[in-house]
């Protein structure tokens, strides 16, 4: 213990937000996947940005390092600290305020600990919109959503956590307070530390709170599901559905029979309205006047993909309930996934012109050395992202497979990526999961550049260390 | 001289492209407008991202400081040499190849001496936008729109030139090459390198090259002007066309009456459809199916707002001829102010929900600290960017009026601008004539934290020194 740490931290955000009980800690020691396991020395709950300030001086003071947690539903093992128990967890999960919502400027300032749900309450209660949507909605954080760069369901149109983000208030290592704030859509004062800062995993100063980016609140969105023949197929129906929606074109989600399979075995209650699909799309527009014009849009794509032969078959949502239906399929395949059990995940990508390649090699040196193995592929097509899963055979000890199978299956899987120019995390970030990877793959000279930022701007190394870096 | 130097760079870049010779110098020593008259050691003309990694190396070894150069159309001062004649310039003119397009990814790579209009010329000759689009396009490289983060009339829809691009190829201050031409719409393996390099106006490495996302093209474009009784009203204009429009609304631009009195009188023969308006508002909508819908889209939301009140008058174009006959008024008014005679020019921005309190002190404290100043007020008010400019008093020696009373101007307005937490260099960036007001303004810690990174990636200092920090 480190007595003295726990007097200034106590000092800094009260006792009550202080916690050093194993019991209170565990909470914050272990990710809700259950995959890493750490030990804090402290976890503190700071209530406002000059408490944040003032618990990272102490820690830099102390020499203790510092690791940011937020709703703690990471998928890279970025918020939880290591097994030696002498790093505090800096819990922004007090700090939740929406602190204004200027519809003028289509803009919103909240705190780091917001709820990314509360956000987009927040937007809907005013009639506008906050497109960042992901499975974890309900309880990850919005400063972790920017931590991480979060990506999820609505990128295709409304771009990463980064591009929705204008302004930030950041905690740097040294204990300052940037007041980043701006609700600007222009400015070109100096370099882009909001950019930096967002996606750094904590490794470069602690996101306090954000401005975020409004949006009109679409007219109506419809949904609808297309069976593809071939990938290459599917590539075709995006760029017709690109061109004929334009910016109306909102999500373009892509299954392969094997994910479908195992929503319908593990969830039969499940419709699935195209059973015979090669591969299916969902694509969903938003933003038409009225529905009629909606449904139009939607059924003119389809007709003349049906024409051009992308598209063999096709349903378009009757209404609200329907589309979501429909969502909640494509939702419930990591579900299925789990109830089916333990299985290797990737969140890759590559340019969206490589992808059938991709598949289609991947697939086949996957078959070739792991007989068996069965793949459950299904993600964001529109943005070049899959979830290009892995389940152990038919009959095998999943945990053997993956104890024993893990690494050939993530080499053969990554040396496609990198071999198409890709990127082995696109939407989840590095954390602790692909620290080691990403030293393998990167590039030397980004990676050069990297270090000499962090070690810039974060001399002491006390920041989230072991992760991304 | 520094003949070691010189045999370097030929070495490097071959006799031909390195230039010594004073009237061989003269064309990269000025700016265009005339504002900036440096001396140059030298110009080197690289022609490929080897070469250039060859200068930059050659350079540091002779510790002589470098400034990239594209099409020297910037406003700032930041592309010409000192005037100690110690400074090499890189011309990256050379280096203006399209070296891929990839139409199902929505993307093109090029060099970054690629002129801006050819940039939207080869996306055009395959059905494709690339949105980017300024008065310099015909003569300025993306390069430079890059290393300046450039914005212009198209930023409501599509955003900023970083917004416009998913990957660079740098060459570092140490003469490493990064190779970050990703294709990839989601990448989170580290750092937003490229987010850091965008908008540093050369003064962390030499961007050679860049992958920009394309757009379709947007099957109509129709343009409608509108005349609004206050700025508030012109605001209120705009969320309404934001709600009813969505993406459709791609340019939203904002004229004082004064800016299009000196259009008219230096102009006559230009069209001026609502002469009474106390505000002009230059509305673009495209994408619509074809133009029947998009006209009806654009007269729906002028009759919505004729009946609000926010409108008093409004005209939408008949063809196409119209549509660029309103543009180019909008674009006259910087060469109108030029007949008129010299004036002080503002890029600045402030939350779109501040810029009629904005305007209205700002006006008020200029009118009384300088009685009879002209103001031509106009700009991109979508994205809360004016560019409030000052024309001497009338009957007064302008020459005489910018020497004694531009540092007064810039001071009335910048603070203003400060007061209402906007920027004072919107879309222009830093360069040299910003460089004293930002280190007077900008927040300190946020200057902190760009010398930081500054000195990590570039030690030695010799990466367009004097420029931003």
């Amino acid at each position: 213990m480190t007595p003295a740490l726990i007097t200034e931290l106590t000092r800094a955000v009260g006792a009550a937000h202080v916690l050093c009980a194993p019991e209170d800690l565990s909470g914050y020691e272990r990710d809700w996947r259950k995959r890493w396991h750490g030990k804090a020395l402290a976890v503190v709950r700071p209530g406002s940005t000059a408490e944040v300030a003032a618990v990272v001086r102490a820690c830099a003071q102390a020499g203790v390092s510092l690791v940011p947690q937020g709703g703690n539903t990471g998928l890279v093992g970025g918020g939880v600290p290591d097994d030696q128990g002498r790093q505090v967890v800096l819990s922004l999960r007090r700090m939740a305020a929406v602190r204004a919502l200027d519809a003028d400027n289509l803009t919103i300032t909240v705190e780091a600990g917001c709820v990314l749900q509360a956000v987009q309450d927040a937007a809907e209660a005013r009639g506008l919109l906050f497109p960042l949507s992901l499975a974890a909605e309900g309880s990850c954080t919005i400063g972790g959503n920017l931590a991480t760069n979060a990506g999820g369901t609505q990128v295709l149109r409304f771009g990463n956590a980064r591009d929705l983000c204008l302004g930030l208030e950041v905690v740097t290592p040294e204990g300052e307070v940037w007041d980043g704030l701006s609700g600007l859509r222009k400015d070109n004062t100096g370099y882009d530390l909001r950019g930096l800062f967002i996606g750094s995993e904590g490794t470069l100063g602690v996101i306090t709170a954000a401005t975020l980016k409004l949006f009109p609140k679409p007219a109506t969105t419809l949904t609808a599901l297309a069976a593809c023949p071939s990938l290459e197929a599917a590539v075709q129906l995006l760029s017709l559905a690109r061109s004929r929606l334009d910016a109306g074109l909102t999500g373009f989600e892509v299954m392969n029979p094997f994910s479908l399979e195992l929503v319908a075995s593990h969830f039969p209650a499940l419709p699935r309205p195209l059973p015979n699909a090669v591969w299916t799309v969902l694509l969903e527009q938003s933003g038409a006047q009225d529905e009629a014009e909606a449904r139009a849009g939607l059924e003119g794509l389809l007709g003349a993909a049906l024409d051009s032969g992308c598209v063999d078959d096709a349903v378009v949502a009757e209404s609200i309930a329907q589309s979501r239906a429909l969502w909640h399929v494509r939702e419930s395949i990591p579900l299925a996934q789990a109830e089916e059990g333990l299985n290797i995940k990737h969140d890759i990508s590559v340019p969206v012109s490589a992808i059938p390649r991709f598949v289609q090699q991947t697939d086949a040196a996957l078959a070739h050395h792991l007989p068996g193995i069965r793949l459950v592929n299904f993600g964001h097509l529109g943005d070049g992202n899959l979830h290009y899963n892995v389940q152990a055979p038919v009959g095998t000890d999943a945990a053997e497979f993956l104890r024993t199978q893990e690494p050939r299956v993530n080499e053969i899987v990554y040396d496609n990526v990198q071999a198409f120019g890709g990127s082995i995390s696109a939407e989840h970030g590095v954390g602790t999961l692909k620290l080691e990877e990403l030293r393998h793959r990167k590039s030397p000279v980004a990676l050069t550049l990297m270090r000499q930022i962090k070690s810039a701007l974060d001399p002491l190394g006390l920041m989230n260390p072991g992760r991304v870096l």
